[in-house]
């Protein structure tokens, strides 16, 4: 059987550092002093910032660096990355595109992930020195998605057309290297300008929302079986 | 097709309270203080407490509640779950036994976990008041599983019979109520008298390690592809 190579993308996911508009809030303040950080070099958390951010703009979808930990570790571990059949991206709501070497071994650690995250979107590369494994750059999901030019593009929405995951991992074993796009975001929909980039929008689960990494988990097990790696 | 009630234990999980030997170590005292919590009361947690856990037995096996939190979360949020044919039960390393109620919604955040853990370690159950969602009993392994009573026990380690994840999943799905045994600790093997409580002990990818994680959301994918539930 051909190997694809996917391209999996966590979409508009909630990662970013704290917005300039709530610099000056008592929540921020205190969690960036406790650290010896400044407001700006700190990453979003609503664990910590819930009432720093009732009047963020989208701020039901922001704040939630857990939901990308979980699910690059899942990405990351999973057979299928480990076998060279996984390129691994994020797009970020802040429109940042993260690269990342198939190879890199993140922080089982959340408070360590935070920490190289920070690091990432303070310098642009993790680590500073010798070959990048994490690498950040200003980018559209638009642009992104030209970048590495996939074959085929499908995103995995609620609303989507419903399918069951074994039918996607034969549609998307059946291309060269196609993308496959997660919402990374703890609540509500797409940008209509992103949703509008894919070739088919399909629904997993009867239009129930799940959860980023269960979704990730399970269509690479699924990818897995059907390519015959577990 | 039958729908079997599959009973997933986290074996021998690192999470475990500080133990007495280290509660006087500087890290330890350090990481205590700063929560306004006792040494006695805390989790053990290899990112906190590297330097202070080099004397201790099995050393290699403990302090990663990470394991279990990222585990727990894949296992709970997965449709296996939510459709009402998972049952979830750690046991840990100190021989306690989790009783997890099935619509639990653990913290998504680490830092939120530990102090959910450290209350249940403390007062046996979670929330204190109420239906307990959480229930901690000493318990080992052995009876742990001759409470729940499983029709078959299967075990997976890397030196078990190697054996397609789908065909386990077969296996598994032939049961009323089958156990599935997953380590959950970061090296080293399973006890041998934990070993000798499984009638199969399987191998999913070839020998080499896979993260716990891993191995459970592939488990419960290919269980849900199987009988039809994604």
């Amino acid at each position: 059987m051909q190997r694809p190579r996917i391209k999996l993308v966590l979409a508009e996911a909630a990662l970013e550092t704290v917005p300039r508009e709530i610099w000056g809030h008592p929540a921020v303040y205190k969690t960036a002093k406790r650290r010896g950080k400044t407001p700006a070099s700190i990453l979003l958390d609503r664990s910590l910032h819930h009432q720093a951010m009732k009047g963020l703009p989208e701020a039901e979808k922001r704040g939630r660096p857990d939901i990308v930990h979980i699910s690059l570790l899942e990405a990351l571990s999973s057979p299928l990355n480990r076998e060279g059949l996984l390129e691994t991206y994020v797009h970020t709501i802040g429109d940042y595109a993260i690269f990342i070497k198939p190879e890199t071994r993140l922080p089982r650690n959340y408070n360590r992930f935070v920490g190289l995250i920070e690091q990432l979107f303070e310098i642009g590369r993790v680590p500073p020195e010798g070959e990048p494994l994490l690498t950040l750059k200003p980018m559209s999901l638009r642009v992104l998605l030209e970048t590495i030019q996939p074959t085929k593009i499908i995103l995995l929405a609620e609303d989507g057309e419903p399918r069951r995951l074994r039918e996607i991992a034969i549609e998307l074993a059946r291309e060269v290297a196609p993308a496959v796009i997660v919402g990374a975001f703890p609540h509500g929909d797409f940008r209509p300008e992103n949703k509008k980039l894919a070739d088919g929008i399909y629904s997993i689960y009867g239009g129930k929302p799940l959860e980023t990494w269960t979704v990730v988990s399970h269509l690479l097990a699924i990818l897995a079986d059907h390519l015959g790696i577990v």
